[in-house]
């Protein structure tokens, strides 16, 4: 098994080794919602072998429900098990199989629920990604860490004090699953006195993909997958670091 | 200027994006110490034109001296213009100038010295880089963070009581710069009872990687540029997230 990162969307940023990877894989599996092939999937479209097998994992939930429900629980680790067990079947019968991850396939990635039950079975191996997050402070030009910088990457979805008082206590950060947080992670930069230098970035690196000062967005509308980068390195460009 | 990240060593983790730049580029400048080209270029070597101008940029100071002394920093910011000047010279000639980047530019690279002096003067783009952690945990096949995790990267470099405070204070951490820190962040570790899971890498994904279990390792020598890993997602495989 091999874990494909694919980067944050621009095909060109997949790496040599991912390319290669895709070109001897037997098999293909990736996660997608019903109706949506994913972007994972769009992005490696043309280095696919013609005979190549697809195996689309297909969540059997699509919108976000409470987590924290049991029906939810019960349904999506039966969906990752299944799943596990017809990668399983590829791998046995000694076919390469490819599972293709958004970014970088350990950081976040729902490759992860397929690793933690077929690794120590099978031989495995991960490729590391650009992630999301590299994506969009380069397409924003956005220096964010530098020196002894910290860095913190925080889930949009914590509750608004906990994200405030980690706001405040980092030099820089990295707000995932924006969505409909928006309005809380707002008011949350604004307590940690670092509203004015977030920057909104949606659907980083992709065709479609726009971005602004967080402060100049007039609406809370925003993709689940939109971040908010709040950049450290703040006295650039005195600041001088030991060179190592 | 074109800010080129490299990735974290393996030259097959450079992206298509990468490599086409390194095509184009009339000039490539990276950052080095004397006597040692570094490891951006040599990641690069096979994908570069044969007609291409190199211009390496020598730092003045080569060890790891106290980045608080009067004559370091006066020395690396006048070798910090310096080197804009070099490639302002290139720019206004009209000539495309891509600056090599270990991992991804604007997270800790020293392109980010070049960008904040130029980007304003010349139009500029940044590809991003697969990161060095992302090498580690990917090599090491460490599932870093998932979910809802919170994840903070530390400069090894930070006093003892600080770095245990944040280790004790977060889902999954990576240490960096850790070099002769080591015994310290061994402590901090141990004070935020998280030593048990860190995972020691040393020059991820390069011929020469060695990665342990910290626990194992028996002496205290490291490269600067080594890696220790703390990972989040620990009541995995049970845990579930929304899909989003």
């Amino acid at each position: 098994m091999i874990g494909v990162g694919t980067g944050p969307g621009d095909p060109e940023l997949l790496t040599l080794k991912a390319v290669r990877a895709l070109g001897e894989a037997d098999v293909v599996a990736h996660f997608a919602k019903r109706g949506n092939a994913g972007n994972a999937r769009a992005t490696v479209s043309t280095h696919l072998r013609p005979d190549v097998v697809e195996l689309p994992l297909l969540y059997p939930v699509t919108t976000e429900i409470d987590k924290e429900e049991d029906s939810y629980k019960s349904q999506i680790l039966d969906f990752y098990e299944t799943s596990a067990e017809q990668l399983a079947e590829h791998l046995r019968a000694g076919r390469t199989v490819a599972v293709l991850s958004e970014g970088d396939p350990l950081f976040y990635g729902s490759y992860m629920h397929l690793h933690v039950r077929l690794a120590h079975r099978f031989p495995t191996e991960v490729i590391p990604g650009v992630t999301a997050m590299s994506g969009c402070w380069s397409q924003t030009a956005t220096p964010i860490v530098q020196g002894d910088d910290v860095l913190t990457v925080l889930p949009g979805t914590m509750n608004e004090d906990e994200l405030a008082r980690r706001l405040a206590d980092t030099d820089a950060a990295v707000i995932m699953k924006v969505g409909r947080n928006l309005p809380k992670i707002r008011r949350a930069l604004q307590s940690a006195g670092k509203l004015a230098d977030a920057m909104y970035v949606e659907r980083g690196t992709m065709a479609e993909t726009r971005n602004l000062p967080l402060t100049t967005k007039s609406d809370d509308r925003a993709p689940y997958f939109s971040i908010v980068l709040v950049p450290g390195w703040s006295s650039r460009p005195g600041q001088v670091e030991a060179v190592g």
